[in-house]
């Protein structure tokens, strides 16, 4: 018998990082928890990277996922907000690598492909099927919904190699 | 009697990050240690990070530094390498502020206003400069060269703040 898998979905920003994590029991996801951390507008650099980090670290510790999937983010046309976007991302992963976590990278595409089953999806197309699939009674924040729909995508897309492979699990994505 | 400062200097880069470590006592800068971390090419992002929080993190277990300067990055005309670079510099911030260490960010025209006394100075004269302060026998490798020099800036920036207050160390930067 399996440990079951608990993915930790985190979707990177400059301002909110939102997060996300279901379990998966078969071919059933299942809510966990979802929420947003906000960095403090105006606190320096090492500041909001520690809110991140620190943050993380917490909901590792509390929900002991198994594995973590991060959304790969858009570089942005102005550089500086690139920068600043670079910077959360790095942190967020580096808080995963600290944990031992395994992480995974999945595009927005991925993630529309998967959860809506076509890449031009709306944002909004995204977040309802969110809600749809994991049975919630209400609609979560926009980046805590963003969090779940990429650990829906690791769930996703994993169960269809599993299924083409005849039932074992293989783990995807872009890194192990 | 205080405890002596011992400052870590990182210079973060997408391949390359660049640390060196010196003591401060009194008015003396003593050299401790330089070296770079490279991360392995075409290495997917998040064993990249990986390789920079492990290695951050073992200097600090080794070190046992009390503050921690980090260069401010420029943002490059690439948006795909100011993202890289922003991930890099993100992961590094993130394994010092997770062993508490204080963050301290300045400008390379602060390194090199600090260092050479000028701002416009080229990067050797900061190297040269490096080798001249701290008595090193050799010339370090340009990203321990730079990691050294922010620690320096560090330390000089302090010195600066100490001397016109009389003698009180004020430990000045952009966070603590």
């Amino acid at each position: 018998m399996n440990r079951p898998i608990r993915i930790l979905g985190i979707d990177p920003g400059s301002r909110i990082t939102g997060f996300g994590i279901i379990d998966v029991i078969g071919r059933e996801q299942i809510y966990v928890a979802s929420g947003c951390i906000k960095t403090i507008k105006n606190d320096e650099l090492a500041g909001r990277i520690s809110v991140i980090v620190e943050h993380i670290s917490e909901i590792i510790e509390t929900y002991q996922p198994t594995v973590a999937a991060v959304e790969q983010v858009f570089v942005n046309v102005n550089p500086a907000s690139t920068l600043m976007l670079g910077q959360a991302r790095g942190a967020a992963i580096a808080a995963l690598v600290l944990r031992g976590l395994p992480v995974y990278e999945y595009t927005a595409l991925q993630v529309k492909q998967a959860v809506v089953g076509q890449g031009k999806a709306a944002k909004e197309q995204v977040q309802h099927m969110v809600v749809q699939m994991l049975k919630l009674s209400g609609t979560p924040q926009a980046d805590a919904a963003d969090g779940l729909a990429i650990a829906l995508t690791h769930a996703l897309r994993n169960q269809g190699l599993a299924a083409k492979l005849g039932g074992s699990m293989i783990k995807a994505g872009r890194f192990q």
